[in-house]
């Protein structure tokens, strides 16, 4: 048995519009970690890129409490973690980092202990550190996936739509933790506006699965989370409209935020231009990538 | 032009499971509606089969009113309507019967008076009379259809599934006015019960759309109209129960019921008996039939 893997992991976009808690897609932005075990020493961290000197490095790190979920289930002892994280997606934003980390501490350490889980195994208990599984299954499976939790167990479905398409990716430079922007989310909703979201949502689905992709525009639009996060995300709607008004196909938070996301089939540069200058006006500094999607999801390198 | 014309025109299902006022299948089942349209005389209908004696003639008739609303549109002065029904979808059991009347007499008049209009006008006509498109989509296009309104217009997408299924749908003898049952909702629900449909339709449309069919079971789970509908209908949770005890794939409320359908890939004739016996032990009769998805829509005769 190797004593050393490295596992890269894919970013991922999740609540994509109207799809709250459910529809994640994986993305060409990616993590990678590595990790050695030995029966000796203790937790050992070093970080390059996003995160360097904020992430801790004791048994509060996810991908540390990932690794040793993987160890005590598999009847593993090792004592020595060495982890080296390379990260591209940035922390706290809403493209799933810490679903990232947690994905590839399960991975790595299941490599290192005999391959024991299955990618099913990997989803539930990536599930259970996270959450809930919309990051979490598109950064194992890669794709769009659509994942519901159902008593306990992970259901999933994971499919590559027949059309491809850009997301632009704004990053606003400030974070939001996910516990934030929950915070803000009401315990009740009219029901018209849960109406409102399952139209949406099965049009969404139905248009990513049969590559109808002018039908975004509508299929984004939301009413459960979107506008209660607004406030979190000074000048949110007029970058989404930007993005829009720049030709882009729809355009959505991506996961709890602040990152903003634009699906395109053409300019995304200038849909990516239009969405920061809009920011601006708002004083908010933002960057953007251009992403596809990604079709792998976590890989041993 | 022709005087006369045969339309039939497929009952459908529709609030498929979690799909609430979006997700709707057109089913094997089907109306005839006959017109000749003339200069002079009133309105004469005759009707065969199911509302037989029951469906009014005047102009609070559905077919009616589609009809006269295709004729003031398209500049039409007929005083003559002569009007055959030939009915075989059950009335306000949740077939869809009063969208199959509208859609019905829409296409009729549109053939009587020049075709001038689209299936997509006769879409946004049918969707104006009834008030919610979920029905009329798919008893225009066949299929499976996801529709919505989207500040007035609607916007919809049509799919066959990859892999089929049969419908077993049982009526219940008693009919539910969609008023009636739109009258159980709540004004507001809590935000897990939507987020827990947004995620179910999530994965209902994809498992249709895919043909992952072993999904159906959690992906027709709903907490949004089913739960409130279920004093309405003696027996529902336990012959929905029955079906899948019986080996159907899932079970949902049918429309605004009290129809009840079950989805299945294998032994219909099981699935019917049992869901018909679970409804005798709540004292209600009932009979079923086995449907498969109507791929043509509404067609001329």
């Amino acid at each position: 048995m190797a004593n050393a893997v490295k596992i890269r992991v894919p970013g991922t976009t999740a609540n994509c519009g109207p799809g709250f808690d459910a529809v994640g897609i994986a993305c060409t932005i990616y993590n990678e970690l590595e990790l050695s075990l030995s029966n000796e020493g203790g937790i050992s961290l070093e970080v390059i890129g996003e995160g360097a000197g904020a992430i801790p490095s004791d048994n509060s790190n996810v991908a540390v409490k990932a690794i040793k979920m993987v160890l005590a289930k598999t009847g593993h002892n090792y004592q020595g973690i060495q982890l080296k994280l390379t990260n591209n997606i940035p922390l706290a934003r809403g493209l799933g980092s810490s679903a990232a980390a947690i994905v590839g501490g399960l991975i790595a350490a299941n490599e290192l202990t005999g391959n024991s889980l299955t990618k099913e195994n990997i989803l539930d208990m990536a599930t259970a550190l996270e959450g809930h599984p919309d990051n979490v299954a598109p950064a194992i499976f890669g794709g769009i996936t659509i994942s519901i939790l159902d008593s306990g167990n992970t259901q999933y479905l994971r499919f590559l739509p027949p059309s491809g398409f850009s997301m632009v990716v704004v990053i606003p430079a400030f974070n939001l933790s996910t516990k934030a922007a929950r915070k803000v989310l009401p315990d009740s909703v009219p029901f018209s506006d849960a109406a409102f979201n399952v139209g949406r949502t099965a049009l969404l689905v139905g248009a990513l699965c049969s590559g109808e992709l002018k039908l975004l525009s509508s299929a984004l639009e939301d009413k459960l989370h979107q506008p209660y996060r607004e406030k979190l995300i000074p000048g949110m709607a007029q970058v989404l409209s930007a993005a829009r008004q720049a030709g882009a196909l729809g355009a959505a938070l991506s996961g709890a935020g602040p990152c903003l996301i634009a699906f395109t089939s053409s300019n995304p540069e200038e849909v990516g231009h239009a969405m920061v200058k809009a920011f601006r006006i708002h004083n908010v500094e933002a960057k953007f990538h251009i992403l596809n999607i990604d079709t792998q999801g976590a890989i041993k390198l």
